[in-house]
């Protein structure tokens, strides 16, 4: 049984966490770290929880968590996961950083995008960037594993098998999101606000979202040549689900078998991709991946114009954040890639 | 390994025991039936559910059932499950019945409500209202469960402590509902289309709802007295959960912990059970347990005027049908009582 | 051209009023208040309201508000508005107070639920309760509009025409209500959250909720008998609108004809209330008065248990706010009833 | 008082129609026509629209619609309008038509992508584009306006200032579109049902939409060259709005004030046009401008990839469909231009 601390665990992700790791039979949750919450329940902050966890939120401590876990999953902020992962490293656990400290290999790239001068630069390299479709080898014995964004996790699954493809020489995506309200987090704001949120269709750092510097890193070492990609994401309604929708220019009209082709192989094997083509549901779309970390993949061929369009469907919660996070963790451990993630989607939700 | 066969698989209740039942570790499903879909894929239908399974539907053949079937889940609209019933019990095989016609022991009353004289009046008596909180000890060995409707669960949960106690003389309730859309099943029309059912609040059926006789059958047997329960549906904006507000005018002022007793010791040791007071979710919200198969139940005492409202919160699609049918098929079975249930509930959803 | 002030502009019954006094043709808004916003243009707050006012967001101040208005309308919190308005009074100004402050005629009821000893309690007998239907000849030239509260309002149009007519000996009532999130105001807070708010079916106040105070007021003057109403307010996923659904035990069977006309004779000629009855749509939704000052009436009679519900919706910021206060006003004034109000419900919305 | 005929008058359209003329000073709606409703009363249909009308549904009848009206809107569905235009005009009637029939001038673009010979490719000249802020002055007097379609208007509005500037000779744009769900109409189906449509980020006729053909010849006309548009439209949960996102390839970096001028400067003087720039809503938001005619636009600028979107956010019910066919038809008739449209949107909603 392996002992696993959640750290920063009253918000989405680290509730996501804990409903996964609930139920995975390997794991022991044996801390749960908070600091507004601690001494309280669980179950105040997370009511779904009731009757799952009988420990409290604790304050995070350096010289105890060793004793505690063998694992460790950030859900800290930017900048501050930062300052946690040297030494719990250093003490010997694994580290899953949900957050983007160790993203990106590039420490003028994350300065650039996040402001911050990167303090540990040697650690980038030995971070494992946790998409398992892209680094699954790697995953396994990670000590490091550095969880993607959940707007970059949707924009690289459905560019990685165009740009490792021959469709196109033109580089630079849009990939045009649409996200929900769980997203944003768990903490109220004026744009948070139910009035304010409801019905908008809204879009937001629209003029450079900070998980194209993921995108771009990843589908640029993925096909050795120089990618960019623009991610413009916009609010709606949702509280849960994503969809990306990367839109790219053919060199050439291409047949609809033969995109499809492209994608499958590219993703032939992979436990969490599903390919979705024609019937009723003839898109990828979200809804009907609520509460598990598929990542469904569909597009639309427009010949007329050379127009390809990839979808790409995620819960942000599961395979854009939480779910993804255990599904890396289960591959550094050798359990099964899906262990404490095989209960199918909910329809309708 | 039990062989199961859902007849009736292309609604929601029918897709929601496919989704707990792709996980059930004792149950195989090898037929699922559909006279419009027979020959095509699950998927197609159930879109959340690609990759969990390799069958098809069929068409429902009585001949072929028996070789193929150990349990057989009948999701087929009130009037119709009727017919099928009696030859499948002959056959041996095992009944769980998800519509309204083995609910009432009275003909009389199945009559008043649903317009249809009873063709077997004395299989009623055989048939286990699948109500485990209620029935347990009755479930065991069952051939033949009749699975509660979705706002009798809500209304009987929240009731049941009540006139089983000594709160109240005045045996005439207002059960006030709040129903999410999926209860109105998988077929359009025009109260369903999006936007004139989306931002409703729009009472239906309400001067008189039929699941009234279930919850006056069981919460009169319960009491031993003569339980008079009015169910008013409001159709709101959520896809899933319903919410019972059940209005008792007390006898008495009673103190809250006086009413906490009352519910808690009715309900001590029941799995799917959560009592909810206090915190900063006082009260039970359906939101909180979606996908899973809690009942969440608490009050609110007005003293001032002697009023109790209990509310009773379910996942219309779990605990208001599919999830309840497994968790009575568990119990007939002598399996754990939550297998296949166990995943928590999603939050936020 | 009457001038008009809106002070505590920037929420949303601000707004709304605004909304509804830019194309009021007797109405000039000279200024709006804002403590947080003052010196900020309107439409950053309300962006709705681009191109429609040119004047800014001001502080307040006494002394000034008597060479810029006639009138004031007051979208204060509980407990400020009681310091404004004796000074307005004085200076000759006509107050339109949107609070609770000014609506209850007994201070020890007042102090009972806002907690405060009232301290111009000679006042309250000069205040009208603006709800048009019942005080219409009192608004004739009233100084002092004590504007309703919501879920009173909905509530008094539910049961005004049972508790003035023979229907029922027993006058303690239910009055379920469920309310949209714009009613909680446009402060965010936990509970408001998107993640939180959307999909909710959530009880709240639901021990007791004030405005039970205005509608025990207004139901017992009018039927000179001592009424009593539980409100039980449901926090849904709506924006906008309320529906009140009171519950009635009637003394007697009585047939829906009987009902109809009660409601319709006690409502003859009233220009905002529409009664309901028969069609495809036979109950009353909020949806479909979205955006206008209407409160639709109608009922379910379960015959079998004499059992009544009377239903009422409306747009918790027109019926039960801004609209209800220049309803209120026009009256005052001698203008049209619906002078800024006639434009019909948005649909479907 | 200019006499009115609603033509197919039960859909959202023509709801939206009678909603919007119910109030308009010059005219007066004498007939509305329904095959499948004649003989009912209007707000059988429309309920929002209960009080406002007195006349029924009745039979198109072409032998008395010159006795009845001046104008004509005709909400018919493409192919069906074409065949009444011809007989309307003759009689002397003005059509106001708000199907597609007569928006593209080349009659093989409208067999291309209606499929559909067009009979009277002649009256296709003399049919104007009702869009005003391109076509104002060919408005004033038309007898013939082809009102555009939804997704094209927002599309064309976007797109407009651009082609028209020296920003990009990359005449290929994309318009990724996000669309409530009342741009489907009023009839139900499969994909509008509420479970299935309601929190769904879905892609439709994503290999191509229509509405494209209407973007081409319009941003073609305007700009005398030859642009390309992908409109790329997706279902989500809002019920009314829709939000264009027109991404850009720019040819050289320009600053934000540069493309503020270039906007501003195109819709200088438009009475429907709001230019959003900056505050805390500094991107348009359908969500602002619900009930309203308003068409709002904005902008993001990713200098780094020099990559520009344009926002332009619509009510698909009103400058989408029936308040800019009322805007057009103001326009013709020499009376003002916002003539029943000056309500300011509702906010929130």
């Amino acid at each position: 049984m392996i002992r696993a601390a959640v750290i920063g665990g009253s918000g989405y992700t680290g509730g996501e966490l804990l409903r996964i790791l609930a139920t995975h039979p390997q794991v022991e949750v044996t801390t749960v770290t908070s600091r507004e919450y601690a001494g309280k329940p669980i179950s105040l902050i997370h009511p779904n929880l009731r009757g799952f966890y009988t420990i409290n939120f604790t304050n995070f401590s350096m010289d105890k968590i060793g004793e505690k876990a063998d694992v460790v999953f950030l859900g800290l902020p930017h900048g501050v996961s930062l300052n946690y992962v040297p030494k719990l490293l250093e003490m010997g656990l694994q580290v899953v950083d949900l957050s983007a400290d160790f993203r990106l290999k590039n420490p003028e790239i994350y300065k650039y995008w996040y402001g911050i001068d990167h303090p540990y630069p040697d650690l980038l390299d030995k971070a494992v960037y946790g998409l398992p479709e892209l680094h699954y080898e790697q995953l396994k014995g990670a000590k490091l594993i550095a969880s993607p964004g959940c707007n970059a996790t949707a924009t690289i699954l459905a560019l990685a098998p165009i740009v490792k493809g021959d469709f196109t020489r033109d580089l630079r995506f849009i990939s045009d999101v649409k996200v929900s309200s769980s997203e944003g987090g768990a903490k109220p704001s004026e744009g948070s606000h139910h009035p304010e949120r409801q019905n908008a269709i809204r879009p937001y750092e629209a003029d450079g979202h900070r998980h194209a510097a993921e995108a771009e890193q990843e589908l640029s070492i993925l096909s050795g040549k120089d990618v960019k990609v623009s991610i413009i994401p916009h609010a709606i309604s949702s509280v849960r689900g994503a969809l990306a929708s990367a839109h790219v220019w053919l060199d050439t009209e291409r047949n609809d078998m033969d995109i499809w082709k492209g994608i499958a192989e590219f993703y032939k094997g992979k436990r969490f991709i599903r390919i979705i083509r024609g019937g009723i549901h003839p898109y990828p779309d979200p809804k009907y991946i609520i509460g598990s970390n598929f990542a469904d993949i569909g597009f639309a061929n427009e010949k007329r114009l050379k127009r390809l369009t990839i979808f790409s469907a995620i819960d942000n919660l599961m395979k854009g954040a939480a779910g993804q996070a255990v599904q890396s963790f289960n591959i550094s451990r050798g359990f099964r890639e899906d262990e404490g993630l095989r209960t199918p989607p909910l329809r309708p939700a």
